[in-house]
């Protein structure tokens, strides 16, 4: 059984377009939210990940759109691993509205590691302790 | 042989992020607009569209990133229709440098078309003669 | 002596920009942020204005920069209602970093009341009991 | 008489919100466009002077909306130099419906330049001729 981390949010007014819904390409702004949280939660910060010189690029995405998320909405944005080695980490989402606890989206974003000339870098060489706890969380939740 | 519709825009300041490059989001509503004007370009508006009462939501995208875009590069969008029938349009994209024609990223949108409360219209039946001409245009660019 | 509404968020890495820091139009979503949930503290909420037919768009802003805000600061946006007549409510807003209670940013915004083809409306009329809501707050608050 | 410099663009889907117009935070967003245009205009680019390790944060803005812009409009966006010293630029802006010469917006950005730390430099000693540039372009349109 599946163990998410969750991140809640609430629907903000600029994210909404003319068809009086949230707007596609917002739904990776919130992945990226959650995804920052569960970072942190074990730890680290990508604030502080950046700060060692390390970044964490998008290298490829997907979101599946079932239900439209509307202004004011109340939100959890789920998170977990969905695969980890040393040189890449794929994290899945899912998007639910609280109220009625709707499944809005789902989704997946990729990522791997480089340094600021976004040359590929190995995570469990660069921060083995946070390669790690990865790893756990990794097993924790799937 | 492809035959894409080609738009072409220039990166603004506010799509890059700290990371010095594009941030991954943008590249969907870079999507949006070369598929705009491809519609456009075929004889109807999507604001026309919208006018009369048929709105065409995202229902699924994907979009695999290759090497990043950076503040003012130069780019070309191109979009082709990947797969149309009654009630579905799919649309496939490429990003590219003009600089150095590299590319640097490929994605899909899946759309389905609907009414103002949401519910699944026929493009076939709604605007039949739109319908047809994507289906033209889909055969001249696949 | 004031007193503000507050409402805190954490800065999203897309609302930075190449230059390491918050980009400048991300302000105005924030103060928006704030001055929905006021307006929901008082008991009315936008969503529901907007559903009698009653918007209330932006027609004057500005803002000064003192300090930037970077990525996964921690801010409190405060917000006051500066002036209220029956055609017409200006807010004023002050960014706050929690870290150190630094001031980042300070702005208005200024609204008028609209239908949904922008004739302007009295919310006096339209909307009696709110408008003392707002009247009272305003005194409370200055 | 005034000489603006000019720019054009078309209204995003993305910059619309659920009342139907553009969401006012945008208009920044086209201002620094333009801005960027006239100052390539010049024989400096942005990029050129940020990798020179100067940055031109903006401290102040302001901006009033007269006629809301709409979806697929096609806009000039004007900048003029409002005022230029050796730490300090300002300028303005107009932004103007093609179709029928309406215009929609005007606006005020006021920028120091700094280094990468965010210390404030005179434009004057880093980049004299450029500064002599603006000082020209500032006579010609005022």
């Amino acid at each position: 059984m599946e163990k998410w981390f969750t991140t809640n949010l609430r629907v903000r007014y600029k994210e909404t377009d003319q068809m009086g819904v949230v707007y596609h390409s917002n739904y990776f702004v919130w992945f990226e939210i959650a995804r920052t949280e569960m970072i942190k939660s074990i730890g680290m910060t990508y604030k502080d990940m950046e700060a060692t010189g390390l970044l964490m690029p998008v290298v490829d995405v997907n979101c599946q759109y079932l239900v439209p998320a509307q202004y004011d909405d109340d939100l959890i944005i789920r998170v977990a691993i969905a695969k980890h080695t040393g040189i890449r980490t794929d994290f899945r989402y899912q998007v639910i509205r609280i109220a009625d606890q709707t499944l809005l989206a789902e989704g997946e974003t990729k990522h791997v590691y480089v340094d600021c000339d976004f040359k590929l870098q190995r995570i469990d060489k660069v921060l083995p302790v946070y390669h790690q706890k990865i790893i756990d969380l990794y097993k924790l939740q799937n």
